[in-house]
């Protein structure tokens, strides 16, 4: 890989089998967009899609859109849809509401199927919303246990007593990915129920929920899935577990007959019953438009794509500014998701740099720059051009000019 | 009103003066769409906005439209903004999730701000997701009591056990408006907190939260108020509530310090620690566009004109087909919300047959046809046009072919 030359790269460009969807995506002159971990790109045909949506199915059909155009079933298919990206077969997926909401209803369902188990445990590392929601769904009533990379270890924590362990199975700031078999598995040993954060994962690598036997998952669809800005999240619930579990947030949408209006809840047979309120239509035809794409991609070409770009960064970043950063994502292929990680003494001011210069990553406190590669419109010259734009900031140290210090809200 | 004729409409028409904004809505070609308390028609402004918001701040700013294009913080300034139309000063409003999701938070806040009472109020009446939310969110931990419009009143149920009240201040069934001022003071009197849902009320009529003192408030946007399909909804929370309450949502988006990443909750200060998850930005250009309309409309003139609708709409039914119908929704204006509802043995049938002649309103079980008068849209002229389709439907008994009782999922 050290042996790498832009030619070489374009060369990569040109026989790669999904370089075609890049023509599906509208993307900025001059810039390199390493940020789909954050927020993925626009699809070409989402503001055609969007402008159908609106103009026909609201616009003119008005109402009766909820029956004709499928609105109300849009939660049930879209899940299915985005079932088969994390290999949940029909009937266990529903596309609603927002990660953090739906991680509370799997966290409280599993809780009323393990009723006399006191304790949940977490990873210091989860994305930060999966331990407010714990600490809001339980943190009153249950004894939580963090497990760290420098422990205690799963094995350390768990025992008859642990109702549920919640994991960000694509650590947010590394990209160290957990083994999601052997994870449940242990945690099935232990007579607990495992809840997956996805929200890393999805679209950026194979996931397969049913043959890994975990319970519950959330995640989110506007990362590598690029359903759009805040575009709804998804809950997967087991089959086994769908008709014995009950959660809290009892709206009208999860009710067995919602249109009977009858004074009492009675929750809906099946998937439905984590379903809350009215669905956001105009967001859900975001991630409409963007699963058309993925309803024809190969998930495993998807993934042979993100490790080459994570192995050809990781090595150039090596060999180019070793001196300046630090790689923290595992170079090991099982345990890298689809970003690579630099530390670097202050990588705020850095990446602004960076981003002024076109090549658009993201800052995670207190010392990360972040780097997301998706496989559908990233290739293997863009990996060439954006470290040689790091080499520039960083050998230069332009980085240190005051203005790169600013912060914004969201950074 | 009896004497009225469709020259005395039109000239109603001609003389009113948010007649200039029936230009702003798209409407279908031969619909009379009396639904806009289901889903509210479709501004003209909103299809060219939501374009801009999917090509320009995703496709070109991509995640720099957090900061650069107000994503951040747009839940708190369209909050702002649809506050302007319940009465609420500043920083007490965000727009975010569902009413449903919003309902739940107002809830478990207020029982965290009155811990030693064991009791809550709802109406029987009530939209049925507050009923339901109700029991998913104190259902195990608080005795509920039901008042009704057949009894017991409130006046029955509160007692120092009380800790809130939810009521839904227009019924969606029958239009019925509860007096909001006297009510919270009643409420408010027994010391316990206040809770409205405003769905059938924000853009219908003035509402006047602060100067009721009200405690909690949550509401769609997709009605009245011209959202969008699933638009996000609205939480409020009076200033004096805000530092004190919380709720077990506790999502990053409402954590002090989102970005910090801390593995600890710590709620924002202020209305943000009603945030939850990333929001639905699609969701909410829709709404945003609906908004710059409403930000030019003075509320007292759009209940002028809804009353003058619902009053010509209630005679010209009683006088043409009184025999067929009874008019179920009050005619005293200050218990009127903006809709008309009649019973009818089979209400489903003869609305099927409206519909398919292009007027449009809706069901509700058993017996109710619904009719949603929205001034910024619906004149006087439609008023005449849909009680002569409607007294054909009624007078001819087409509704009686058998077509007209096919089901559909959404009534």
């Amino acid at each position: 890989m050290t042996a790498m030359t832009r030619e070489a790269c374009v060369a990569l460009d040109a026989s790669d089998p999904l370089a075609a969807h890049r023509d599906e995506f509208v993307l900025p002159d001059g810039v390199i967009y390493l940020d789909g971990n954050s927020l993925g790109a626009l699809p070409v045909r989402t503001a055609e899609h969007l402008q159908r949506v609106v103009t026909q199915e609201w616009g003119q059909g008005l109402i009766r859109s909820w029956n004709d155009a499928g609105w109300f079933e849009a939660p049930r298919t879209l899940g299915d849809r985005v079932g088969r990206l994390v290999g949940a077969g029909p009937g266990q997926v529903v596309v609603c509401d927002s990660t953090s909401v739906n991680m509370f209803k799997a966290l409280t369902a599993a809780l009323s199927l393990r009723p006399g188990r006191t304790a949940v445990v977490g990873d210091r590392d989860n994305f930060p919303t999966d331990l407010y929601i714990m600490q809001g769904a339980s943190g009153s009533t249950h004894e939580h246990r963090l497990i760290a990379a420098d422990g205690p270890t799963l094995a350390d924590v768990l025992d008859e007593d642990v109702a549920a362990v919640v994991l960000t199975h694509v650590d947010y700031r590394t990209g160290r990915m957990y083994d999601m078999a052997a994870v449940t598995a242990q945690v099935h040993a232990a007579g607990a129920l495992m809840i997956w954060d996805l929200c890393h994962s999805v679209g950026a690598l194979p996931v397969d929920l049913d043959g890994c036997g975990a319970d519950f998952a959330v995640g989110c669809t506007y990362k590598y899935v690029n359903g759009g800005p805040g575009s709804p999240a998804f809950i997967y619930v087991a089959s086994e577990h769908q008709d014995a579990a009950t959660q809290p947030l009892s709206g009208w949408h999860g009710h067995a007959d919602p249109f009977a209006f009858t004074p009492d809840y009675e929750p809906a047979p099946g998937i439905s019953r984590f379903l809350v309120g009215t669905p956001h239509l105009l967001s859900c035809a975001g991630l409409e438009a963007s699963l058309e794409i993925w309803d024809r991609v190969d998930l495993g070409a998807v993934r042979t794509k993100s490790l080459a770009l994570t192995d050809l960064f990781i090595s150039l970043v090596e060999a180019r500014v070793g001196e300046h950063v630090s790689v923290v994502t595992p170079r090991e292929h099982a345990v890298r998701g689809s970003q690579v990680s630099l530390r670097h003494e202050d990588g705020y001011a850095p990446m602004q740099a960076l981003i002024e210069r076109g090549v658009i990553g993201d800052f995670r406190a207190p010392d990360l720059m972040r780097f997301g590669f998706t496989p559908l419109y990233v290739g293997y010259a863009d990996v060439w051009d954006a470290v040689d734009v790091l080499a520039e900031v960083l050998t230069t140290e332009v980085w240190r000019e005051p203005r790169y210090a600013t912060r914004n809200a969201v950074t």
